[in-house]
């Protein structure tokens, strides 16, 4: 099933250098994404691209506000592919309820919410009036990989229409 | 519509200096308050008063324990008053959940739990009994514009009376 | 009650040290279990045995990647074990939600997945199948009592079966 916030899921997702192909796959000791009661848990996700980190480094030094947001970005992305393929389709999402923001910065980096928007702004971009959230974003000592970025997101989800099925 | 416990909060509120006419609002990039299926989830509090933060620097350098738990409160009371204004009263809290505290501090502060226990401690005075609620807390490498502390909050609604409506 | 789980339990916790007829008490201002819409909530669990933070200190420095492992699956037994406290038996237990994993490290350490694998193996061990869970790890800059891992979990409950009662 594709709708239109799927296409625009893969637009955004191609442009970022994602490849929808390849899907975001359980690893061996967690999952992806968990359904429960109504609510979609999805991992911390990293900024990855294939399997490479794209953005590694401390923000604030190596890594600037652009390239941090940038990552945002693509942890984001991959938090909502990753959704999509848990339920089939965007449209079973009814909201994003929160977003967890970790920077891997340095000691006097303080702009964390300058990154936080940049995954923020992809919700509002899919969810429109749907797409509001709560947040919280912190500074990390380290991050794993050596990302510059990690993020995870509850979604809660809408009834699956009856009869239709995501098999 | 006014009960005990929003009477308390706003006495506890203006004693901390906090402006209650000039209410929580959202941001433009994400929400303070989410209410889903029964629950309220609110986003990162920053210990602000009107729109400086009260408590800056690294808890342990320049802000003691005392700034630090001082700096906690303010950010429980800021989540309080969001959690009311999203609900209409703190009598649809039915009890607070879950409490995470970042603590902007230095490599050798280990005394996260003295600076969390100011902020469970607003719990337990404003829902008595009912204020019994799970914890974690960390000590963050930065925190968004140089916060001493950083809390959010989930807590657990009540149905709202039938016939009543907070609109 | 004692199911298989419990007794698995049991024997992972003798093994690691933990004494069970010590239970994981409430703290004073918090709770280190709470049971809401069928979810259960855990507080942040330290690296405890008996009143002593077992493994203190750094991950990659004075901390070693296989101490810091044993502490996260220490962390993760003292989790479980309140839960059955909370819930009665671990056979309550529908699967786990959602884990997240604070590592106290150095700011060149970037292997948090290896140590939050440990406790993730755990949720394997006990709940097989059913172990399934999100996670999110990253390095904090200090935690509470100087522990090496802290760790938090939800656990999605079944409904407790009719004519039954854990009190």
């Amino acid at each position: 099933m594709t709708s239109h916030r799927d296409t625009l899921l893969k637009k955004l997702a191609a442009e970022a250098g994602l490849d929808l192909a390849e899907p975001i796959v359980a690893v061996p000791r967690y999952q992806v994404a968990v359904e429960h009661a109504g609510q979609l848990h999805l991992a911390g996700q990293l900024p990855k691209l294939r399997d490479a980190i794209a953005v590694q480094g401390r923000v604030g030094a190596e890594v600037s506000l652009e390239e941090a947001r940038r990552a945002a970005r693509l942890c984001m992305l991959r938090a909502l592919v990753a959704a999509r393929h848990a339920v089939g389709t965007l449209d079973r999402v009814l909201r994003p309820l929160r977003l967890n923001v970790h920077v891997q910065c340095t000691p006097g980096f303080f702009e964390h919410s300058e990154v936080a928007d940049a995954a923020s702004d992809m919700l509002y971009i899919l969810f429109e009036n749907e797409g509001g959230h709560t947040r919280t974003s912190a500074g990390a000592y380290s991050l794993p990989k050596n990302a510059a970025v990690e993020l995870d997101l509850l979604l809660a989800l809408r009834d699956p229409e009856p009869g239709l099925s995501t098999f």
